[in-house]
């Protein structure tokens, strides 16, 4: 995304990739070359690191984020790219270009501009990894699709379905005598080996390419920084190899508005790390990082601890959905369940959701307050699974995220639960057979009291959420009541909708309803209720 | 059921009502007589009670279990009740009778013959205080329906849709002075009055005479002792009229095979009494009944003490339907989740499921061990809903209820939950989210090992019953897997199914599969597989 300009007084745009190339040693050990850089702009500095692109460049690359001129000043142990210094004019984002996302007023996200950012992420664990053709497939794919955020992995894939060897690697090759592959799960004995010290710039090019196309189309790049599906060894080096690699990594991606730092995928699967080296793991990813990118680490079995300070929000494997809103009062973070099964037709309980499955678990986890990760995993003949590969979307579920993405959109920013509904409580509590009727009710008014100021003293039978005094959006799920009791603060007025989130319709119930009143529902499963303040 | 004899020596089916009449006291409080008998029969004896049934008739009344010749006692504190002898001839039980139902092999049922009881309950709460008109109707719809227990109350109820104010009492009214009714809940101020101390018989005689016809009809009446929807003060007696009121109860109704004790609806919503009150009802109720039919207490939200040595099974009412195995572990009782949320279109959380998800909860349940109760509450013009009226079912559930019983009668009997099933396990081992991959394999070790011997050391994804190498049920609930690998020990060969939960039907799709084969499947949800040992 930079710029191009004629002279030596470059052009970017604000939240764009200001980047410059300077020529240093190619000899030695380039990759432990000392070079970072002082940015200076309006009011603000910022100190950054470059990296070795091959062939004796040397790159500097950083993220203005804000309009006018900038200068940028090397330090280096390597004298010939000690005290550069380069100018550059930021002029402002263009439309579409919001800025990187980060966390606001606790558990919503919202791009740097202001923009609310509703996560609607979907899962391409290895797409960057696969033939060409399959790449661009991907991004026309995602052109057409509700998705704003890709999880991706920047090492390659060995699991099930994922057997292709890449192209590229991260890490230089110093043997290829074999040419056959250990395909035994993080098997060494490979015939082959990597240098360790030496990354491949050209595996990097190629990866920031795919990033720089993902934040054209408006999709947050959720970065997978190690894995376990490994036979060859990404995931098993020591911990200061894995510091170089993240420090190069962060080096180079960092200065994409778009990048997201998932520490892993189902870190509690990685064997030959301890919950020592995640910890210092994310110490270096956040001192690595000037922007302060979000960062998380998902799960298979058990949780990170979502709670650490520099974890920025919950990412999240799990099957029991009810249990969002008790993630989001436990963490006081946002809460994203980037894994809660795939529509697909696998034996595999990860892949095999009906396409009606994925939609009720996606309104079930966003009514909860929390953002959902689709994924894909129907059987394919030539092993093209979107959940991994890429390619194309064969389901019937993504449309209707379409449809749950524009209600969310829709409404006003931010909503939160609704805390005068029994499930969503109850969730709170905890297991409903331990407590009395007494207790519970003492429980109720505790919790929900001091959101339910205006709101008269009863209590809906369905999770959903609100913004007093504006909206509520309320899930029916797999009930289907003929009548649906109107609770808002009196003295209001709302019109009132029934929304079928399957088959993506909106029917008008009353052009206005208040406090008490009774909406005949048409008696039907898998219905919403939209209420939107009209005076 | 008594079965009539011209002379003196009358003939009784086994497990039928063996009825005596005899003379007494009409004036002074006949309800307080002491009257009990010594039945003696073919190498065993049982003391009975007896109770006064009006216009001066003591009855006794005693369940035969065994054919043969039986001699009946009395002993009174009125001399013309004491020291009577009647002798009589039980038969043999005729087709249709197998006497009363009781725990077999820890968490199954079974009746005396010793043939398989597998519960299909339903909740038609207060159908015997409605119109003789809807009583009717409510036996017609049962006989063609799948049901083969009915959960249904002594005391009249008053809750929403339950207003009318029934024909009978089982107490005497002693003041009807006024015509307008307190409809407060739990209110006395009624201008009306009863005799706590005075039953009503014709009240006693009508419901039994319901319970004999549900007998007839092979349904078990779940009887409902206490309840709290209740504006006449049945609910707030004092323990010594609480005793008085379950001896009564007992002598009348223990002689009937179909009875079950349900010691109370939502046992926890009843303000007026404490555990300790629930504890001695317990007592009396196993003191009072010579034939210790099954006991029970359903909860609102607070579960009983369902490991009391004096509960037979776990009555359950909760929405998490995972849990059954659980539950069943912890308890290591029969579960019968008699409350899930019925099928409906109320507004009311425990009204509205849509069929097919009634349909889907009931082989949830199955499946983890349990068994199901149904119940269906769409809005009536007229106030009828089955739920607590009888009458006519209008929904769609009860027709594949009668599909998953037929194919759990056509299993082999008992059925356990399937051990290698991960989501079983991962139930029984709690919030996946607190455990490492490490952690849950060696607890599905030392859960499941014993259990898996000749199987493949492999794990389900769905949960399922089986019967070690004679049959396995399996269901893929909302997933839709286009292939299904099999588990069974090596050797066997199996014929393989596809049953279509909601269209009811059964495909086959193998003749013989062995251990390590793979099942091609419709791949769409609500299936199940069914194996069946062929060799």
């Amino acid at each position: 995304m930079p710029c191009a300009a004629a002279d030596a007084h470059p052009v970017f745009d604000q939240w764009g990739v200001a980047e410059f190339a300077f020529t240093g040693p190619a000899q030695g050990d380039p990759f432990a070359v000392r070079l970072t850089a002082e940015a200076r702009g309006p009011g603000r500095s910022v100190r950054v690191s470059g990296f070795y692109d091959g062939g004796g460049t040397y790159v500097v690359r950083h993220m203005p984020d804000a309009p006018g001129s900038w200068t940028l000043r090397t330090q280096s142990d390597q004298p010939e790219l000690d005290g550069l210094e380069r100018s550059y004019t930021c002029r402002p984002a263009q439309p579409g270009n919001h800025g990187p996302v980060s966390v606001l007023e606790g558990q919503h996200f919202a791009y740097a501009d202001g923009t609310p950012f509703r996560p609607f992420g979907t899962t391409c664990y290895a797409w960057v990894h696969q033939a060409e053709t399959i790449q661009h497939e991907t991004l026309v794919t995602l052109t057409e699709s509700p998705f704003n955020k890709l999880r991706m992995c920047v090492f390659p894939k060995h699991f099930r379905y994922n057997e292709r060897e890449p192209d590229l690697y991260p890490y230089l090759v110093t043997h290829t005598g074999s040419s056959t592959w250990h395909l035994e799960y993080g098997g060494t004995d490979a015939g082959w080996d990597f240098d360790w010290d030496r990354f491949d710039p050209a595996f990097f090019q190629h990866l920031e390419a795919r990033i720089g196309q993902l934040a054209g189309l408006g999709i947050e790049a959720d970065l997978i920084l190690f894995h376990p599906y490994d036979r060859w060894g990404f995931s098993r080096r020591t911990p200061a190899q894995d510091e170089r690699y993240l420090r190069y990594l962060i080096a180079r991606l960092a200065p994409f508005r778009n990048v997201w730092w998932s520490l892993a995928n189902e870190w509690d699967l990685l064997e030959a790390k301890s919950e020592e080296d995640w910890n210092r793991i994310l110490e270096t990813v956040a001192d690595a990082d000037p922007y302060d990118h979000l960062r998380s680490v998902h799960n298979c079995f058990r949780f990170f601890d979502h709670s650490h300070h520099l974890l920025t929000h919950a990412s999240i494997q799990h099957q029991d959905l009810d249990r969002v809103v008790a993630w989001r009062q436990r963490y006081a973070k946002p809460v994203v369940v980037d894994e809660f099964g795939y529509e697909g037709d696998l034996a595999e309980d990860w892949g095999n959701l009906s396409p009606a499955e994925l939609v009720h678990r996606s309104w079930q986890i966003c009514v909860g307050g929390g953002f959902c990760t689709h994924g894909e995993t129907y059987l394919d003949p030539g092993d093209v699974l979107w959940w991994s590969h890429g390619g194309a979307l064969h389901g019937e579920s993504a449309e209707r995220l379409a449809f749950l993405r524009a209600v969310l959109e829709d409404a006003p920013f931010p909503l939160e639960p609704l805390m005068n509904s029994l499930p969503t409580l109850m969730t709170l509590m905890g297991r409903r057979e331990d407590y009395t009727m007494q207790q519970f009710l003492a429980f109720m008014l505790e919790n929900a009291a001091d959101r339910l100021q205006g709101l008269p003293p009863f209590f809906s039978a369905f999770p959903g959420l609100e913004r007093r005094h504006e909206y509520q959006l309320v899930y029916l799920g797999p009930r289907q009541p003929r009548t649906f009791d109107v609770m808002v603060p009196s003295g209001e007025s709302y019109r009132a909708e029934a929304l079928d989130t399957w088959a993506m319709t909106v029917t008008r119930l009353s052009n206005a309803v208040t406090q008490g009143d009774t909406l005949e529902l048409p008696g039907r499963p898998h219905l919403a209720v939209r209420l939107i303040r009209v005076s």
